[in-house]
C-alpha cells in the first residue's frame, strides 16, 4: 500500500524514487497523480518525505489537481543548461534531474527509476546523470520492484475503485448475454432479423458502446474468441466470425478507468444453444479445478501453491501442463493468476514462489484448457480481493454456466 | 519513410535497432507490426537486413499476422539462463538479448534502443547487456532519433491512414456543431428541452460515442474548454461547465486508430450565439496569423521560420510571446506546430531549427492567443500533409468560423 512506501524503501535499500512520463496510461505515475491530463512530468520522493511533482508550464492546472507538492519545470531553464553543456541535450537533461533531485530534498543515495516511457532517451539521460552526479546510484529494478510491491496490496480507496470496475464489468457481461439471447438461431448460427449472422465484431461493438455509456475504457480490447481461436489463449477473436451454436467461446473482458486507472479482469466460456459432449467435458474439467481453487483460497497462502494444485488436478485429468513442458501448446498452457490494479498484469504472480495471498491483494484465478487442434478452449476467471480480515471477495459477480440458451427461429 | 531505414541507419552510424514492448500503444513497435494484439515482444533489425520479431508463445497467431519474420521467445529458455546466471533475472535477460541479437544477424556494433515500456528494468537489463556483450554499443538516442527521423516522412499507405483519420475527425466535429445547434439558448446558456444546461461533459460524451461508432479511439481525451479554461492551452475543460453564449470555446480534438495507430489533430475556436468584441478581436488576430501561415506554406522551408513569423506577427499586434519570455503565460505561449503520425507529437517540431517541411511530412499549424485573466483563449489548427510533389493537403476540411449561430428559446 502507498502508506507502506517509506518502510518498503528501507526494505529495498532505496533512498528515493523517481517516476517520469505522462499521468495517463502510466501506472507508476498515476499511482501518485490520480486521473489528470498531464502529458509529461516527473515525480521524486525521498524516503521519509513527501513527493514533489514537476510539471510543464502549460499543464499547471492539471498538476495542481493532483494535490501533490508541485514545481514548474520552466524554472530549471533547460535551454541555459543545454548551452552550459555545449549543446548536449542529454547532458543538459541529466543536469536538470540532478537539480530536481536536490530540490526534492534528495541529496544522495540509491534512487529507483520508474515510468512507462519511450526508453531510449532516458537510457542515455540517466546513464549521463550517473556520470555527472555520482552521489546518486540509479537503480533499475526488475521483477518485484519497490512500487510493484507497494501496489501489490490495495488500500480501501483502491479496493472501492476495483469493486466498481467489477460491478461495471458484470453489467457489460450481462448486456452481452441479453444481446445474444435477443437473437434466434437458424442453421446452427445466431442470426439477426434480416438473416445475417451475428458476429464477433457485433459483440465487440456492443461491449465498447456499453463501456462508453458506463464511463469506462477498453484500451486493451476484449477477447471474444470462438472455436479454434478459443483454443489460443491470447487470440482476440476474428470480428467477421459468425456466432455458431455449440462452439466454445472464450469471453475475457478487462476494462479500465478512463485515462489509465484501475482495471477489471473476468472470463467466462460460453456455448450458445447447447454444448457438444467434448466441449461439456472440457468445461467440466476446468470448472472442477476452478471450484477447487476458489473453495480452497486462504489468506497468506503461497500463491504458487495454486499453480501447483492446478497442474496436479489437470495432470490427473490426463492433460499436458506447462509444468511438464514450458512450451506446451495443448492442455494447460499458462499460469493460474496474477495481481490486478493499475496494471492489467501486476504483482503478485502465481508463478512466483515468494509471494502470498496477503490481505489487500487483488488477484485473478483463471484455470483453462486449450485444444486448438480440436477447435476449442475453456477458461474461467474470477478476480478476488483478499480483505484486510482475510475474507475473500469476488469483484465481478456473474454465473459461471457454460450454455447460453438460444431460441430457434 | 520506412524504406529509408537502412540509409538512415548509415547516417546515424547505427548497425542495428532494437524495439521492445507491446504492439499496442507503442508507436515504435506498431511502426513494424501494424495493429496486432501483442502484449510484449522484441524486434531487431540489422542494417541492410530484414527485422526479426520475437514473440511469446501465447501470442504466436498475432505475431504471425504482422508478416514479419518471427521467432518464439520460448526457444531462448529464460529459466535455464536464469540458473546459469545464479538466479539473476537481469543478467539472464541481458544474456537472452545477446542471443537474440546474434540470431537476428547482428554480430556486433552500435544498436539503438526503442520502445515505450516501464523503463526501470530495461535500464538495468541493457546496462547488464553492455557489460556482458561489449561487442554491442547500446545507444539511447534523444531528440530526432533514427526512428523519429524515419517516421517524420510518411509513405502513401501512411498518408492514406492519416487522411482517413482527418475525414473521420471532420465528421465528428460536424456532429458536435449540429448537436450544439439542435439546442436553443435561454438566459445566455445553451439548454436541453428540460431546461438543464448543455455541458462540456455532454459534448465529450457525444464525441466519444461518435468516435466509437466511426471505429476510432480517443485515448488522449478531447480539449473542449470554455472561458478561462480556453485561456490555458492544455486545460481539457470541466465536464460540469455549462455552455454559455459569447464565451470562447477551444475545441482541440485528436483521435487515433484503434490499438495505437495514426492520429488526427484539429482545433477550432467557437463562440456560441455571438462573439463579444474582445473575443472577436482576439479571434481576428489569430485568424490573421493562421491565414498568413497557411498561405505561405512552402515545401522544404525551415519549419522554425513559421514559429519566427508567428512571433513577429503576434508581437506586432502587441502580444507577449514565448520568444520574448519562455515562461510567458498570457499571449502566445507555445510553438506553432509539430509532426503527427503514430505519435500525437512527433518530429518535425517547429521549435527545431534544423528541420524543414520536406515532402512527406504531416505537420500541424496551430497559432493561438491565451488570456486566462480575461477568461478567453483562441487557437486555430489544421493538419497539413506535404505531398511528394510539394503540394499542401489539409487533412481535415472544416470551416474556421468563430460564431456558431444559436436560436433563442
Amino acid at each position: 500500500m502507498k502508506q507502506d512506501l517509506d518502510a518498503l524503501m528501507e526494505k529495498h535499500n532505496l533512498d528515493g524514487l523517481l517516476v517520469i512520463g505522462a499521468a495517463t496510461h502510466n501506472p507508476m505515475m498515476h499511482y501518485f497523480t490520480g486521473d489528470v491530463h498531464m502529458g509529461d512530468g516527473a515525480l521524486i520522493k525521498p524516503r521519509g518525505a513527501a513527493p514533489t511533482l514537476f510539471y510543464n508550464p502549460m499543464e499547471r492546472d492539471e498538476a495542481a489537481r493532483t494535490g501533490q507538492h508541485t514545481r514548474n519545470l520552466i524554472d530549471y531553464n533547460l535551454p541555459a543548461l543545454t548551452k552550459e553543456h555545449g549543446g548536449d541535450a542529454v547532458k543538459a537533461q541529466a543536469a536538470r534531474y540532478a537539480k530536481m533531485l536536490a530540490d526534492s530534498g534528495l541529496e544522495k543515495g540509491r534512487v529507483a527509476l520508474f515510468g512507462k516511457v519511450e526508453f531510449g532517451a532516458p537510457f542515455a539521460i540517466f546513464n549521463a546523470l550517473a556520470a555527472l552526479a555520482p552521489q546518486y546510484e540509479l537503480v533499475g529494478q526488475a521483477g518485484r520492484t519497490l512500487l510493484a510491491e507497494a501496489m501489490e496490496t490495495k488500500d480501501e480507496a483502491e479496493a472501492e475503485r476495483l469493486r466498481r470496475m467489477g460491478r461495471i464489468t458484470a453489467e457489460v457481461v450481462g448486456r452481452v448475454k441479453a444481446y445474444l439471447q435477443s437473437h434466434k438461431a437458424k442453421g446452427g448460427v445466431l442470426r439477426k432479423k434480416d438473416g445475417a449472422p451475428v458476429t464477433v465484431g457485433d459483440v465487440k461493438t456492443l461491449i465498447n458502446a456499453s463501456a462508453l455509456e458506463l464511463g469506462v475504457e477498453n484500451p486493451h480490447g476484449t477477447i471474444f474468441a470462438i472455436g479454434r481461436d478459443a483454443g489460443v489463449p491470447h487470440s482476440t477473436g476474428n470480428p467477421d466470425d459468425a456466432l455458431e451454436l455449440g462452439k466454445t467461446i472464450v469471453f475475457d473482458i478487462f476494462l479500465q478507468e478512463p485515462g489509465g486507472g484501475y482495471h477489471s479482469d473476468f472470463t467466462r466460456t460460453w456455448c450458445l444453444g447447447y454444448a457438444p459432449p467434448d466441449a461439456q467435458k472440457l468445461y467440466d474439467e476446468v470448472r472442477h479445478v476452478f471450484d477447487d481453487l476458489m473453495g480452497g483460497l486462504e489468506a497468506n497462502a503461497p500463491f504458487n501453491l495454486l499453480q501447483e494444485r492446478t497442474c496436479d488436478l489437470f495432470e490427473a485429468q490426463g492433460h499436458a501442463t506447462i509444468r511438464q513442458d514450458p512450451a506446451v501448446q495443448e492442455g494447460y498452457v499458462h499460469s493460474v493468476g496474477h495481481g490486478l490494479g493499475l496494471n492489467i498484469h501486476e504483482q503478485p504472480f502465481s508463478r512466483d514462489a515468494s509471494v502470498t495471498l496477503r490481505p489487500g491483494v487483488v488477484v485473478t484465478i483463471e484455470p483453462g484448457l486449450y485444444y486448438p487442434s480440436k477447435g476449442m478452449g475453456v477458461r474461467i476467471e474470477d478476480t478476488v480481493y483478499v480483505r484486510p480480515n482475510g475474507d475473500m471477495e469476488v469483484l465481478a459477480d456473474f454465473p459461471h454456466d457454460l450454455v447460453i440458451p438460444i431460441e430457434e427461429a
